[in-house]
């Protein structure tokens, strides 16, 4: 069996597993591999907001516009599409790209044709809101998790990497998400300082940056049900998706209270905005022992672990994985664009002077 | 906020805690302490096992005996009585007695009133069944957990120690049991070798003894609501109750599949037999692990979790409690008397002899 932590991130430890060397996990399960040139990923949501069927088209020719500028020179690797409404009651698509070289992101986001259009005043005058966040784990500072071997098939972060681990030990326990990730071997991953309004204001539209503190904490957690059979469509739609949904409107309404930012339940659309059968969680944390808290002890969520552990055996062509990330603090951008003040980050960020007056 | 860790018994780590040292709990819980010269305590489980009202006479004879003899000299500090059918249809009676010297205990075990009866063939051609389950964790191998602070109402090992502490951090996570142990902070509270038949033939009735392995971990976990006011009393009875005997009788019926090797259910009686407003779990395992693992994955016990966690707010009078320990192979000993062979440890026990081979 294999280790989640590959082998070129293993170190010394200063802080221990939660489970003994001799842990057996139930069933098995699989992570992404990659070698050792990967040293820090880029994730970049860009996300355009909208309200009225009317707005749909510019929206959606806005989200093609940032695919076109994904495939720039220097662009994502990998990206995929979604859409969601918000308990605002806004439409929302988001494009995100994946990156294997920091370095070539940058390049990528000071391209003429990246900050050109995303600085241009027209953005503000398109009637409709933009966001981009975005976050670039180093690769002690995520994990990922997958219920199916077949590497070619991994989306989000795995897309980008070199392939499958072996079924791996650290799983089906509460904390071996955290065990999973090379930095908790001798980091806590404890959060610093508050998300900070940086410039902007929230209320009044226009352009408003934030700035994550260290260790702020991202789960991309998705279910694809594109290639099920009819059994297990049924299983999915009817006894999972129903508790999945209520444990993230939980999270959407009531993140303050537990810690998280921002949750956004989101599904899979084509370049034509059709709906696919795929949907993904995209939650930021203040800290991964929050988010630890709530799935571990949350009722909403603990149904969806128990419907997840009874069916399980059951899954053949209905695939689930997540991603989890921890960021430095400068390793964050989170920016917005004429969105309204609940969107993303900006509804939890605090005026950083008077947060220090 | 206390450790659950009584200052005395804190140690250079070898390894760390699950929760960093910022974790704050959500509600306050308490355990018990004892001074520096509690350095080992005793539990006695003896049991009365028959079958038919018309045996009931002389097992409750045979409790009020064993009563007797734990007021002797050199006898148990305080003890308690419980009824409970097992899944074979058989009445079972259990008393308790806890020691905080094993010296004293020792001597009282090998007094001529106490070895005398136990040990005399009468005993065989009582037409009832007797066990006893005695276990002696050291002050660094168990934790105790309670909703109160009035430690002079402490069930349990509770009982025998001097007070309560503080509100302690090590609780509401999985994994706190683990990290209120003492013992925890340098090893990881692993099984060695098997549970034995060293003497006697279960199916044959008579007298058999077993011996246990290191680590064998036992949980008592109880329930209180004799103090209720009738809210709390239909709150308990009518949500608490029920998903907690779904759980215990999962446990005991299907042990071996999650590696408990023995679950009772019992309710609390008087020296005449009464039943009273108390009940508690005796749960023995082959390891803490299986215990933890069972406890944060089981639809079972997460339903008994989830359930606690919504009516703790409103608890008042219901008082709930636990105490784990883990055990050196030495510090154990199972006798049965013409106990039916799926009794207490006899389930699970393997011939010594033919594992050696």
């Amino acid at each position: 069996m294999d280790s989640a932590i590959d082998a070129h991130l293993v170190c010394p430890r200063k802080l221990s597993r939660r489970v003994a060397d001799d842990y057996q996990p139930p069933f098995p399960l699989w992570v992404a591999r990659a070698s050792q040139d990967l040293t820090q990923v880029v994730m970049a949501y860009f996300g355009v907001q909208y309200q009225g069927e009317e707005k749909k088209p510019a929206a959606m020719a806005a989200l093609r516009k940032i695919v076109e500028l994904f495939k720039a020179e220097n662009g994502a690797l990998h990206y995929d599409l979604t859409h969601h409404v918000d308990n605002q009651g806004y439409d929302n698509l988001i494009a995100v790209g994946y990156w294997r070289d920091p370095g070539a992101h940058c390049r990528w986001l000071r391209s003429q044709a990246v900050s050109g259009w995303w600085d241009s005043d027209e953005r503000l005058a398109d009637g409709i809101g933009y966001f981009r966040e975005i976050v670039s784990p180093r690769a002690e500072q995520f994990e990922t998790l997958y219920t199916h071997t077949d590497a070619s098939k991994y989306p989000g972060v795995g897309a980008i990497m070199d392939g499958a681990s072996g079924d791996i030990q650290e799983h089906a326990y509460w904390g071996s998400m955290r065990d999973r990730i090379p930095l908790s071997q001798t980091d806590w991953l404890q959060p610093s300082g508050t998300l900070d309004l940086i410039s902007g204001d929230p209320q009044a539209g226009g352009r408003v940056k934030i700035r994550g503190h260290d260790n702020v904490a991202l789960i991309r957690s998705g279910q694809n049900w594109s290639a099920a059979d009819e059994d297990e469509r049924t299983l999915y739609l009817g006894e999972m998706e129903p508790p999945l949904r209520q444990g993230m409107d939980f999270l959407r309404d009531n993140g303050p209270a537990v810690g998280c930012y921002s949750n956004r339940y989101v599904q899979n659309i084509d370049l034509d905005g059709n709906l696919l059968d795929e949907t993904y969680c995209i939650g930021y944390w203040r800290s991964l022992a929050l988010l630890e808290r709530w799935a571990e002890s949350h009722p909403s969520h603990l149904k969806i672990f128990v419907t997840f552990f009874r069916v399980i055996a059951g899954m053949q062509k209905l695939s689930l994985y997540h991603e989890v990330s921890v960021f430095d603090a400068g390793d964050q951008l989170y920016e917005y664009i004429n969105c309204h003040p609940q969107t993303g980050m900006m509804r939890d960020a605090v005026m950083a002077v008077a947060e220090a007056a």
